[in-house]
């Protein structure tokens, strides 16, 4: 057994979907796993991404040895240019395509030589990362080239499935490696921290290749174009549209910057297929008739500047849809999303194409396993301690029971949150700290100077706008020397009211320098309450009020 | 074959699911069939309700003589008191339930003397209703008393469904009436109007009865408490409940006013059955084990102040999920909520309850027909024209398909929109003109008053908050008299931009002065642009900005 300790600490992804990202650290330092960022919710007004909190190595920059990413999908790698930027790490390690991703992605932030790129191999051997000896096992997911890392630690073995399935019918032919799992398992599994998304679901998530099946179920007997959309990082999906176009004598048009950049890059590393004289610009799809085209392209999660939603609003420069088309939405709304994607449908199918979406045809597959892919890898690694990781809260909760359903005591079951510490010695984890960690929020071209005071006050704006009332004091006398200035935004449009505002605000300035009131904080308050309340009783409504006294 | 013409037009419910309101007019008046309202959708910022926009009707108040309600959901008779007050009818019409309902919505908005509330009788004879002869014909669906309208025009036989499934066990006995939309359809119907929600669907809803047996599966072992949480208005849902608390000797406690309000109007009128001794007060709760109680509540859509997120997020005065109860959530998220949904379920699930929901457990059923029953209705009616209606345009689509698949022809089968005038006139139904229809937003005490450029403000405000910039001039030489004062909120924290920001507008306006450019709105626009550019360099956002100059 060993002796020493380990510690993990997960930053992002727990607790939630997205910004997946762990601290793994024994005392001779730590290496990350996976750098992730997420989507800004509702109630993240006007923010573009938000990354996990760098704070607590923020004083600790030499003792990160290495970055590794399990795959190349947004929520693993890309906080990874800002966590370059801030933190910085010597190694980054991936497999070749997450590489080829990330590349890609560092060189648009000019982080090119930030740190060496260096590649995991699963049919290989161990390699030292950091103070760890590390493996990689191959698991399959709905982005190619996705694995498991083994890290042998001072506190004991530890399996981080990254995202997975157990698809035994991948497209690539990268089989979630149960060979390999069963060996580790035989070998003995300290800790599993593992993916939790699917865990409520029952029974196990169709193969990616059911979803091939339905393209060539549907595709072939249409006579207009076809339009398929899914994420641009689905290169197994992109792989089986263009399968089915090539049988069915149809040209392809990539349409979405990310796609096209996703597809070169797997093209140009040989993870995806696509014969040269079968692409064309989708400016020249107009030169072919409508059954010989198909269009790939972004959008399915009904983004508002991406190509499947400028399609449906007609305001794509080369696409229009006609009658006759099919649209075929080959992802599954991400939660918050659904509205967005009806939306596109209901554009869509008014402007005269067939709609197939997940809900109503069998056109998208999950990349997570369900339960019983769970309870699988549980069976091939028994592990004495089981973290889940990936998820919601009620996704961890019931990747936990499974794991009390597979044997695991239930005191290791570890049920931890963002900021958890747990420690791993003696053969047992526990959670032995809680740091505090949010999130930062990038907006624009600041990353982290808006917080959640920002967030509340664009929260009150958006709810019933605001009212600026400046008020000019001075003059001989001390007293006001301007009529109140009213100006309001998102309220309504100016009325009696508006006249009853001005008044009362005079008459309040008024008696506050008549009561000797004239300290400017407090006369801002004193406004702010007299026409904060008169505006209520009128209106029922609560605008921010903002009075500026300027003094003359 | 009828002689003369009558047209419809939907005022609301096409196009969206909500707000559901129809105008049928002959030459000798018109009715309205369903006043409802809908929920704001994300972009409603800071709006409470949507209305149809009764626009059409201010100028026809004398030609209102009815208004028809289907059934008692907010989306159907929400709009009711707001359009009596603002357009107003001498008759409401609905069945005893429905009537019972919008009494008390009558009463809250002090109009109970408004209209002569008059009862629709399923089960006698033909009513006259304005220039028509009219008939109800029960029809089930998730509240009971829900009616479809038979109308006989000048232009021919319209039949309304209103909203419905074709459940053949419900709960309270009240089938729809296959038997009497079969002699509809044998006697000849002209026009159908027919609920499309889930014409998408394939196959049949399972029948509300299928709730009640998971219910029977689920209840009985449980040891801990069960929170059961649904619709306010679904009273076969309530009923079920209420019957396996019976039975397993639980007391019930009714949490949420909606739903106490909706109970006691049912009981009073012998719409559900609840003894006497079997509720108890929420604060009485603690009294007893917590395997003899029940809690029925509202909150199933994770609304903010709702008894189901008060408890999730431990803000209930009586009630404190522990370890051991059981939620079940007896409803689907409509879509938008998700989210909220998703968080009531991790917060209840942390908090150390076991969370049931719709995608888990089958504790839930639609109260909308599936393709194959809205098949079955147009196999009983038969009906020579087919207006679908009560959905998004997807949803009215599928439902045409339905018909043509019926053997209605094409051009009978109308599309149309909120606005559309669609006229039958000799046996068939064409769209003979379009009118503008919006929607009108309450917003606290305001109705009609919020329109849309105050939400793009209110957006604009949400995404990077609203910079102000003060800046006085005059005095003797009539230059700016005080430094620039800037107020920033929603944006970021002050910093050295604020005073680049503050330099930048003292040039600016130095450089207009200089230039003689005095005039107030064009100085404002300078210095709204000047701000502009610079913070958007700087920061990548665009703020509202405001600038406020103040002559003295």
């Amino acid at each position: 057994m060993p002796s020493g300790w380990t510690r993990i600490t997960p930053l992002g992804g727990l607790g939630e979907v997205g910004k997946n990202m762990t601290i793994v650290e024994s005392e001779q330092g730590l290496v990350i796993i996976d750098a992730g960022l997420s989507f800004p919710r509702d109630e993240h007004l006007g923010v573009d991404l938000v990354l996990p909190d760098f704070g607590p190595l923020r004083e600790r920059r030499g003792d990160v040895r290495a970055v590794i990413l399990t795959h190349g999908h947004e929520d693993h790698v890309g906080a990874l240019p800002y966590f370059l930027r801030e933190i910085g790490a010597p190694e980054v390690w991936a497999t070749r395509l997450t590489l080829g991703l990330i590349q890609s992605k560092l060189g648009e932030h000019g982080l090119l030589r930030s740190a060496e790129l260096r590649e995991a191999e699963p049919e290989q051997g161990p390699v030292e990362i950091g103070p760890f000896r590390a493996q990689f096992v191959r698991m399959a997911h709905s982005i190619p080239d996705a694995v498991a890392v083994v890290l042998d630690t001072p506190g004991g073995r530890i399996v981080h499935t990254g995202d997975y399935k157990i698809d035994h019918t991948p497209v690539d032919g990268f089989r979630t490696d149960v060979g390999r799992l069963a060996e580790l398992g035989n070998e003995g599994v300290d800790l599993l921290l593992g993916d939790s998304t699917n865990a409520e679901r029952p029974g196990v998530t169709e193969s990616e290749r059911t979803v091939g099946e339905a393209f060539r179920h549907i595709i072939p007997p249409l006579r207009g174009r076809v339009l398929v959309a899914s994420f641009a990082s689905n290169l197994h999906r992109v792989q089986q549209a263009i399968d089915v176009a090539l049988e069915t004598n149809r040209k392809v048009a990539l349409v979405g910057r990310s796609l096209r950049k996703n597809v070169n890059i797997a093209k140009s590393l040989g993870y995806i297929d696509v014969p040269e004289d079968l692409l064309i610009k989708p400016e020249r799809l107009g030169e072919l008739p409508p059954e010989e085209t198909m269009i790939v392209c972004t959008g399915s999660q009904g983004e508002p500047m991406s190509a499947l939603t400028r399609i449906a609003y007609n305001d794509h420069k080369h696409i229009t849809i006609e009658k006759g088309d099919t649209v075929i939405i080959s992802a599954k709304p991400v939660p918050g999303n659904e509205l967005r994607v009806h939306d596109s449908i209901n554009r869509l199918t008014k402007a005269g194409a067939q709609v197939l979406h997940q809900e109503i045809a069998p056109v998208h597959a999950s990349g997570h396993g369900n339960a019983e892919e769970l309870r699988t890898i549980l069976a091939l690694l028994r592990p004495k301690n089981v973290m889940p990781v990936h998820g919601e809260f009620r996704m961890l909760y019931a990747h936990g029971r499974l794991a009390t359903d597979a044997g695991v005591p239930e005191d290791r079951v570890i049920l931890a949150e963002n900021g958890s510490v747990v420690e791993l010695a003696d053969g047992r984890a526990r959670i032995v700290d809680q740091i505090d960690v949010g999130s930062t929020f990038v907006d624009g071209l600041g990353v982290g100077d808006v917080r959640d005071v920002a967030l509340r006050d664009r929260r009150h704006l958006s709810e019933d706008g605001v009212l600026i009332v400046v008020v000019t004091i001075g003059g001989e006398n001390g007293r006001r020397a301007a009529a109140p200035e009213l100006v309001a935004r998102g309220f309504a449009e100016p009325g009696p009211l508006f006249d009853e505002a001005r008044d009362e605000v005079a008459r309040t300035v008024a008696q506050c320098l008549d009561g000797g009131v004239a300290e400017l904080k407090l006369l801002q308050e004193h406004i702010h309450d007299a026409l904060g309340q008169l505006v209520y009783e009128r209106t029922g409504r609560r605008p921010m009020i903002l009075p500026v006294v300027v003094e003359v």
